[in-house]
């Protein structure tokens, strides 16, 4: 790096995963990351120096009221403001550019420009390292998608435990099961395993068409029901994300179909993945795996079905990350952590999707995932 | 607002908060929002439209891929940028100016003015209303507000259960009760009111003098335990914070009267809530009643004691939001929602800060809070 720029990012590193990754320190507040000709540093309130000297993994720990004493002496005497204290901090360093990431806060860079520092927003990924998986970073993401594999068993167990009502209405201990009540199942043993999860999707039916409807309401006997578990890890940060769809009892012909052309689809494309291989191009396969077998994609009445959204994404301290599996996926490297889930939409017969986590190693990748892909439960 | 200007917030709801509050949509995914003499808007991608419909509290939901394709046929059929269609949208509506909040992403805002749009970022908090809760907010922080109460009595409760062993640490059903076991009952117990929460302070004897410090470990009779628990709402987002310390068996004098001094600072405090008084004000106060006490305010060996943060803090979709009670407070209003929660920290003695939030309403405030605050349990 020049001896004069710098790479920065200001933020809070439990919204921001760059500044976690840079940092390796976890806050809910915002703090200021920067990389110099000199060393990584972090500059933090008093607050929360002992705490970033402990836990962050950077060069140096610099005091915020340190930075803001010679600010308010430049000042002569003056209060000081969070962008006056950076921009003293960067004087300090004879820093005159700085990298920032894509959405670093607009109010704080013109401040910064108005004071004389170049600062020019990078493409993301800002760091494209990020994309390749240490050793120790791997684990992590093992550990977060072996607990998400066990949740995922948990709610299938819920759903083939039942048995349907006179009205085909799912029942469990004589309750009617609900999407509902299989989250509230899987978000208490996630918790037990140490990791935490928002919305999440147990779409049945119908709901399971609109990939962004997480799902409401009873199960019925007969209908597909999507199951998209992706939690956090609370300490380490590391995303699990996985996808299987079941149908409780008789699955229709339709349903079987969809299933079977997406298991083909999901198969072929690990089957393409292997350092190399094009993210773009296996997303066309998979394509061609849905149009050989009769599926077609297209609008109808303003609504999408078949197969509308990408192939796979990274998977890391984001859900989704580079690279994608997708029109727009590059060539895949080595050490990259992906998801492959391709699915099929359509109203009337339901949702079906499949997705496992795979890691890219130097001759193919290894399935994080081991659970059975079967539709009737 | 004039014709030509617009307010613009381009970012994802689960995160930025004013953008769930403008447009009542809750997305992990970066979505649009705008608000011009035409009225508001949000725009989606074709995945979003149709829950964007239903949810939503805007004037107008916009379709992404119309507008992409409006931009993409004054590019001659080139593909386009999300910034492009960013543009597009506001050509579209005449706009030549955009207000946008101080954390703006910066590379959508410097393509933006190379497109010859006025971008301002204007300071914080870039909704004023936000601080006045509506009736319907109030009835979501009082529910948020009553889980955590419950959440707070079972911490308590599992200290109280425990029985020192011959080492001093606390036992539980004979096992060593710690910070970790008080924090998974805690989010276990929240998670079934439907509320989550990330890291949160069970933070026992010297590690409670350092405020940021989360706790961990074995808790011992006759040492402080702050409690500070601050989950979230799932579903509509606003947060709860309440803060009590207790002593298992019998406090030391000191501890005694750190906590009398507290209480006292707390409730002189919320006496003095009402709208017309001034957040700085009472602050000050609290640091009189410390300082008549005879517990001052240092720094010692690089690490504060005494009393070194805010009084309080507004609460709403964000943990922590304007209005201050502390140097920086303005004056309070009725409708906006507070926290009270002064704390004294001397290690050796251990932290004490007792927390709770309070509505201020025509001649006073309410109180959200009815738990106990009692040292020994």
């Amino acid at each position: 790096m020049h001896e004069k720029t710098a790479e920065l990012i200001i933020d809070d590193s439990e919204r921001e995963s760059d500044l976690l990754w840079a940092s390796g320190f976890l806050a809910g507040d915002q703090f200021t990351w920067l990389r110099d000709s000199k060393g990584s540093a972090i500059m933090l309130t008093d607050l929360e120096l002992g705490r970033g000297e402990k836990e962050s993994r950077v060069d140096e720990v610099i005091s915020l009221s340190a930075v803001e004493k010679s600010a308010k002496e430049v000042k002569g005497g003056e209060p000081c403001s969070f962008e006056e204290i950076v921009l003293q901090l960067l004087r300090s360093r004879n820093i005159e550019r700085v990298e920032v990431p894509s959405r670093f806060p607009l109010m704080i860079a013109d401040f910064l420009r108005s004071g004389g520092i170049e600062v020019v927003a990078r493409e993301n990924p800002f760091f494209s390292d990020r994309r390749i998986k240490r050793a120790d970073e791997i684990r992590c993401l093992e550990e977060s998608q072996a607990a998400t594999e066990e949740a995922m068993a948990l709610a299938i167990r819920l759903i083939s435990n039942s048995e349907p009502g006179q009205d085909g209405v799912l029942q469990l201990d004589g309750e009617p099961l609900t999407s509902e009540l299989i989250k509230y199942s899987v978000r208490s043993f996630l918790l037990s395993k140490g990791l935490q999860i928002g919305e999440f999707i147990i779409a049945p039916g119908d709901q399971g068409c609109d990939p962004h409807d997480v799902g409401s309401g009873p199960i019925r006997a007969g209908e597909t029901v999507i199951c998209d578990i992706y939690p956090q890890h609370m300490t380490h940060r590391f995303w699990g994300d996985m996808t299987r769809t079941v149908v409780k009892g008789q699955a229709t012909e339709d349903q079987k179909k969809i299933h079977a052309a997406v298991l083909e689809a999901q198969e072929t494309a690990i089957s393409l993945i292997k350092p190399g291989a094009c993210g773009q191009e296996i997303h066309r396969r998979v394509q061609q795996v849905f149009e050989g077998a009769g599926f077609s994609t297209q609008q109808r009445d303003g609504t999408w079905e078949g197969f509308f959204h990408g192939t796979g994404h990274g998977l890391g301290l984001d859900i989704h990350e580079p690279p994608r599996i997708s029109p727009v996926g590059p060539q895949l490297e080595e050490g990259m952590v992906v998801t492959v889930e391709p699915g099929l939409y359509y109203p009337g017969i339901g949702g079906c999707r499949i997705e496992d986590v795979v890691l890219v190693t130097a001759n193919g990748c290894r399935n994080f995932n081991k659970a059975p892909k079967g539709l009737e439960v």
